[in-house]
C-alpha cells in the first residue's frame, strides 16, 4: 500500500485560500490498497466519478481526514499530520504489518511535515527525499529565484534576468534590463506563486500583444527612470511579499509559446515523463495540452535536454519525486527555461492518470488531452449539472472512442450560490482538435455578461484556488 | 594579474555596520600584479605592514576604491562595482591587454555584483561560478537553513533540528526538540549571520555550562509551553529578521568542540585546504587555531569526509571557490556539521597566507598559528602602539624563529577615541602553546575594568564588525 497525502504548499511559504477541491485530484493517483490523507471529507460524487474512470473501488481505499488545524478544513495544516492521535489513526489504518505494509509515501507537496509523519510511522525510507524535505528542501526546490541560480549553474538557457533582495536592487535591475531588452518589457515574478498569478508584466509599449502571456498582472510603465521608481515604490511589498522572498526580474520575450517537460527523479537517476503546452488567455492559464505537439524536433530535443539537466541539478541537490521544468519557445525556435516546480504539478494527473492511464493517448488511433479551466464567462451551477450537460451534448467521455470530457476535480462555488469553478479534460482526436467540443460547452455555459467579472482576478485569488 | 575584490555579504542579505578594516585582509591574498578593489582608501600603515610580511611590493599592486554608494565608504555598495565610470577605471587599470590580462576574479563574498563586473569586463569565465553567483547563488550557499537540507540530502551528520518559516512552526519545533533533546536546550540560528552572533541558546537548566558555546545570546526558558511561546512572541522578529529568512532550531550539544574543515571547489572537483579549531569565551569567538590538533584520527577522518561531501554538494549546486564546513566534535567523538560558509571565511588569510605562506607551519620545527580577537577587556590605543608593545615584549614576529605576532587587519576604534579592535595571529611552537605570549599581552592591555563593558555585544554589532 501507499500513503498518498493531499496537501499543498506549506502555508508558511504561500498561504492559499481554500484547497479542499483541488487537492482531491489525489484520487486520480489512487491504486487499490492505498491510504489517502486529505484536509477535508472528500466530495463523494467526485470520488465515485473519478474512481469509475480509474477502475479503483472505493472500498479498496482508506481515506483519512487530518485534524482541522489553523485553517480549519480549508487547508491542510502541516502540523496536523503529526498530532499524536492522528499518527495513531494512520498507524491503525496500516493494518497488522504497520509500517512494513507501506511501499511509498507520496505527497502533492514535499513538506517537512510529511517527512515527520513518515518518521513517526517508521517509513522514512519509503518517502523519497525525506531527509532533504525534512529540512525545508521543498521550499528550496520551488523558489523561482533559486531556479535561476541552479539553471545558470547547469548551463540551462534562461532569459536575461536578475534576483533582487531589496527595492533598490529591483529599481537598478529593472532599469538595466529594460535598457538591453529588445522588447522594452520585463516580467516581475514572486518567488512562490503559480500559474502566472505571481507574475507581473511591465511594459513601455502600450500596443504590445500580451494577452497570451503567463503574467496575471500588467503594468504600463511611465516613461523614464521615474516610471520604474514609481512602480517599485508601490509593488515591492507585493513582489517580495513584504521583503520575505527574493524577486525575479526577467526580460520579457514577446510571442513565445509556453511549454513544459516533466521528469521524475529518484535515487537511481531521472527520467522524462511527459511534455505539454500551456495556453494563456487574458494572461490567465486557460488550458494545457498533452502530449506536446506542433513543435519541431530541435525544439523537442532542446526542451527534453534542458529539462533533463534541470532534473539532474535538482536531484543532485537532494530533490526526489516529480518535477516540471517550464520553458518558452521563442519565435526563432530557441528554448529558454523559466521555472521548475519541484512538486506534483497541475499536470501530473492529466498526463499520468487521464491521458496515459485512462485515454491511453499513445494507442492507435492517437488521442490528445486538453485540460481547461472553466472560463470566467461560464456559469455552471454544479458538478451534476455539468455532467448532465455533457450527456446532452454527447460529450461524456466514451471509452470506446477514447474521446470526450473527464472532469478533473470537484466543482465548488467561489462563494455560496455562485457558479462553480473546476478544471476538466477533453480527450480528442488530434486531427480534429478540441475547439469543437469546447465550443459546444462554451455555447452552453458562457452566460456571464462581459464586464461583470474581473478576468485577471477570477481564479486563484478567491476562496477557491487551484493549479500549482 | 588577478582582480581581488574586498567586499562582504550583500547588504540586502545582511546589513553590516562598517567593513572598512576587516575587508582590508584582502592584502594578505595579494600577489604581484594584482588589482585590488576596496570600499575605502586602505590604511597605509597596515598595508605596508602586511606587504612587508608577504614580500609583495606596494608598487606591484593597483588599488582602486569603488565609488561611495548607499553606505558611503563604510560598506562596498554592490551597485558601485558596475557604475560605468568605475568599470572604465577598472578597464583602464587592466592595461593594454584589457580583460585578456586577467587570470582570475577573486571576491571575499560571491556577489552577483561581482559577476556583473566580470561580465562588463568580459572576464566572466575567469570568475569561477559566475553564472551561479550572478543569479543569487551567494545567498543560497550561505543560508544556514539551506545548509541543513543540503547536508541531510548528502547524508552528512547534523544535529536534530528544524527549519521554521513562521512563529507557529518555531513554537511547535522548539517544543518537539526540547522533548527529545538530552540537554534540554536548543540553539536558535538566524539564517544569515556569523561567528555565533546570530545564534541564541535556549536553556531550561540554569546551571548548564554554556560559556564556551558559539551563541552570542542566551535565554533561560520559563517552564513549560508558556516559556516557549513567550520566547517566540518576543524573539521571532529577531530570529527571522522580520519574517525575511527561515530560522534554524537545533538541539544543543553540550561540551562539544567547534572545529572546521575548509575546501576549495572548482570545475575540476574539490580539495580540502585546511582544518582548524574555534574557541569561544563568554559565547563570543575568542580565537582559532590552525592546523587542527588534539583530535583523534577517527575525528579527523570524519571531519574531512563530511567536509568533502559538503563541498561536493555545494559544488553540484553551482558553488565555486573557498568554503568552510563548520562542525562540532561531541564528547563521545562523533562529528556533526553545523553550517557551511560558502565564501572567503575569516580563516583563509590565517591558514593560507599567514600559517602556510609566511610561517610555513609544516616546515621543521613545526609551528602553529592562533588568531585572537582583541578581548573586550583590552584597551589598545592604536595599531602603532600595539606594534611598539610587541617590540618591547619581544613578541614581534621573527622570521628566524618563525614565532611571534602578526596583526591580521587594520586596528580602528569602535567609536572615535575608544580603544581599537582587531584580530592578530600568534605563531608559536605547539609544544609550548600560545598561552605565554597571549598572557604577556593580556597583562599589558587588559585594563578595562570588569563590569564596564557588555562582553556579549562588544564586537560585531557596533561600528566595526568583522569575522564572517
Amino acid at each position: 500500500m501507499r500513503i498518498l497525502i493531499g496537501n499543498h504548499i506549506d502555508p508558511s511559504i504561500r498561504a492559499r485560500g481554500d484547497m479542499r477541491a483541488w487537492t482531491q485530484r489525489l484520487f486520480w493517483f489512487a491504486r487499490p490498497g492505498d491510504l489517502l490523507i486529505l484536509c477535508c471529507e472528500p466530495d463523494a460524487v467526485f470520488v465515485d466519478y473519478a474512481l469509475a474512470h480509474t477502475g479503483v473501488k472505493r472500498e479498496e481505499l482508506t481515506v483519512l481526514t487530518a485534524p482541522a488545524g489553523a485553517w480549519g478544513n480549508r487547508l491542510l495544516d502541516p502540523a496536523s499530520l503529526t498530532v499524536p492521535a492522528f499518527v495513531e489513526q494512520v498507524r491503525a489504518a496500516l493494518g497488522p504489518d504497520g509500517g512494513g505494509a507501506v511501499s511509498e509515501v507520496f505527497a502533492l507537496w514535499p513538506s517537512a511535515a510529511v517527512a515527520r509523519l513518515a518518521n513517526a510511522l517508521g517509513v522514512s525510507d519509503r518517502f523519497p527525499g525525506a531527509a532533504f524535505f525534512e529540512q525545508g528542501g521543498g521550499e528550496i526546490g520551488n523558489n523561482k529565484a533559486n531556479f535561476r541560480a541552479l539553471a545558470a549553474a547547469s548551463g540551462v538557457p534562461i532569459l536575461p534576468g536578475r534576483i533582487c533582495r531589496s527595492r533598490a536592487e529591483a529599481i537598478e535591475a529593472t532599469g538595466a534590463l529594460l535598457e538591453t531588452s529588445a522588447s522594452g518589457a520585463v516580467v516581475v515574478k514572486q518567488a512562490h506563486n503559480g500559474a502566472g498569478v505571481g507574475n507581473q508584466l511591465l511594459v513601455r509599449d502600450q500596443e504590445m500583444a500580451v494577452d497570451h502571456v503567463g503574467a496575471r498582472h500588467l503594468h504600463h510603465l511611465a516613461p523614464g527612470p521615474d516610471g520604474i521608481t514609481a512602480y517599485w515604490a508601490k509593488r515591492w511589498p507585493w513582489a517580495s511579499r513584504e521583503d520575505r522572498w527574493p524577486v525575479v526580474i526577467e526580460e520579457f520575450a514577446p510571442g513565445a509559446d509556453a511549454v513544459y517537460s516533466e521528469h521524475y527523479t529518484s535515487d537511481e537517476g531521472t527520467r522524462a515523463t511527459e511534455t505539454g503546452r500551456l495556453h494563456y488567455v487574458g494572461r490567465r492559464l486557460s488550458h494545457q495540452v498533452v502530449p506536446l505537439n506542433g513543435v519541431t524536433e530541435p525544439v523537442r530535443t532542446a526542451l527534453l535536454d534542458g529539462g533533463t539537466r534541470l532534473a539532474e541539478a535538482y536531484r543532485s541537490m537532494g530533490y526526489r519525486g516529480h518535477l516540471s521544468a517550464d520553458a518558452l519557445v521563442l519565435p526563432g525556435g530557441r528554448v529558454v527555461f523559466t521555472e521548475v516546480n519541484a512538486q506534483v504539478s497541475g499536470s501530473l494527473h492529466i498526463y499520468q492518470s487521464i491521458a496515459h492511464g485512462i485515454v491511453e493517448v499513445a494507442a492507435a488511433p492517437a488521442r490528445q488531452v486538453v485540460e481547461y479551466h472553466v472560463p470566467p464567462t461560464w456559469a455552471v451551477s454544479s458538478f451534476t449539472a455539468f455532467l448532465a450537460a455533457l450527456d446532452e451534448l454527447g460529450l461524456t467521455y466514451d471509452p470506446a472512442t477514447r474521446m470526450g470530457v473527464i472532469v478533473s476535480m470537484p466543482a465548488i462555488p467561489l462563494a455560496p450560490g455562485e457558479p462553480v469553478q473546476f478544471v476538466f479534460c477533453i480527450a480528442y482526436d488530434p486531427a480534429e482538435g478540441h475547439a469543437g467540443a469546447f465550443g459546444r460547452l462554451d455555447a452552453r455555459f458562457a452566460t456571464v455578461p462581459a464586464g461583470t467579472y474581473d478576468a485577471s482576478q477570477h481564479i486563484g485569488t478567491g476562496a477557491v484556488s487551484f493549479s500549482s
